[in-house]
């Protein structure tokens, strides 16, 4: 068989994204990306440049965009900049400018009846010392926690998330504690909690906080395969028997669940947060 | 001394605040956050509602902000569903409402000389397999070497994360390792680990890929406190020694440091990235 043309390879053209932010690019860069996402027939080459906040720095962003030929087309940029200065400077370079900040603005000081306050948005600063204290708990109390590793507390925890082994319970676990500061435990499903019917007995009292995990059986055989290849624990058997038996549990106790196998930490954990009626 | 009056503590009006997502209203809440936070003489009553993909979930929502009196004030609704007859519906009820979304779109389309996706943006869904991967393998790499727990594999740190105990390393640690897929250790300093002019013997060899953390003495004494009251460890005199003695080790081996008192997690690890050259 003669092999394919490369012409017949479908070409992604290439586009140069920059993340422009006065502060971390956190914002700039989680909308950008939510933006570009929309046109999978491009390949973007990303930038992020945080703090940005005096014309001297935005000068030499702008020196960076000019120069960047992008296989000769305009870059894209987007900013988050709130100083007039500063965008002023960015925006005077030949590109897409896309301002994701300044023009919603705008649009809720004149729905305020207000100006925005100089001072920097405080959503990324410290600011709260609480927030940061329930944050940093919340991460040791996940980090204790992992893998059933201890029951001390358990009575505590928001979410305490049920699934065999490698169903996603750990970045899910530390997702939900990072972002919103909640008190995450995690309980793997072995062998020795089957065939009995109920929940194990460390988490029975605690069912109506639990949130169960399953995944398919081939993507779950992969998955361990990485930890121990070619092993019982790693067989498409056993990875089917496990799952048909955690989901038969959580059905039995109606413990709510999804199947981890087609989405992102922060899908799960989206849907966790809802399910459980946790405020984020 | 006579009691404040009450009229005279200044009163913050309040607004509700809705995020609506068509999936898991991470950009909706972001963005609308920083939008939110230019605005601190205000208090926000907010809510966030994901996966709104459909009408009838779309003619759900409607109902419940037109049902939100929030004291007779208009609520602001932050929306980013893409599909046009979601938005319709939304969009309906009498509310302050601001597309963080379909705007920006219609000018990437216009640059990109095509029209976005019907698929859901791919940013926040599972999709590459890779990715997931080299999240999960950072949250446990993060895990096994929190608080210098384990010096295997140190050599495929991409960061060490170096302070005196209680200074932020360990939600930093896991932010740079969820967020970024980045493999964090973090390394102690003890007064075992002075008055040696050094690094520690087991991180010494990987001083290019250090970054230390300092804070106030006041700060870090009070962060002691809530875990050990009233000991030595946690004296303003012993936590100005060990933060004393931390700096100028960071200064003598030339490992870049900043102060995480007024810094958010997410602060101190764009600055991480920023200054180790890490792309993110």
């Amino acid at each position: 068989m003669a092999a394919t043309p490369a012409a017949a390879v479908p070409t992604h053209p290439v586009r140069a994204a920059y993340f422009v932010s006065d502060s971390t690019g956190i914002t700039a860069e989680t909308l950008g990306n939510a933006l570009l996402a929309n046109f999978p027939g491009f390949v973007f080459r990303k930038h992020t440049i945080p703090f940005v906040d005096t014309v001297d720095a935005a000068a030499g962003v702008a020196r960076q965009i000019a120069a960047d030929d992008a296989a000769g087309r305009e870059p894209i940029v987007f900013t988050t900049a709130k100083n007039p200065a500063v965008r002023a400077v960015v925006t005077a370079v030949p590109a897409t400018h896309i301002d994701l900040l300044s023009g919603h603005l705008g649009e809720l000081e004149q729905a305020l009846g207000t100006t925005a306050s100089e001072q920097l948005g405080q959503f990324h600063m410290l600011g709260d010392t609480t927030e940061y204290f329930a944050r940093m708990r919340a991460v040791e109390y996940a980090i204790e926690h992992d893998d059933g590793q201890s029951a001390r507390a358990l009575d505590l925890a928001d979410v305490i998330i049920v699934a065999p082994s490698r169903c996603g319970k750990t970045p899910t676990t530390m997702y939900l504690a990072l972002q919103y500061g909640l008190l995450v435990a995690n309980y793997p499903l072995t062998d020795d909690d089957f065939p009995a019917e109920g929940l194990p007995p460390l988490i029975a009292k605690y069912s109506a906080r639990c949130f169960g995990l399953t995944t398919t059986p081939l993507r779950l055989s992969q998955v361990r395969h990485e930890r121990r290849p070619d092993s019982r624990y790693s067989s498409l058997a056993q990875c089917t028997t496990e799952l048909r038996r955690a989901e038969k549990l959580y059905a039995r106790n109606r413990i709510p669940f999804l199947n981890s196998s087609t989405k992102s930490v922060e899908e799960m954990s989206a849907v966790i947060l809802q399910t459980l009626g946790l405020r984020r």
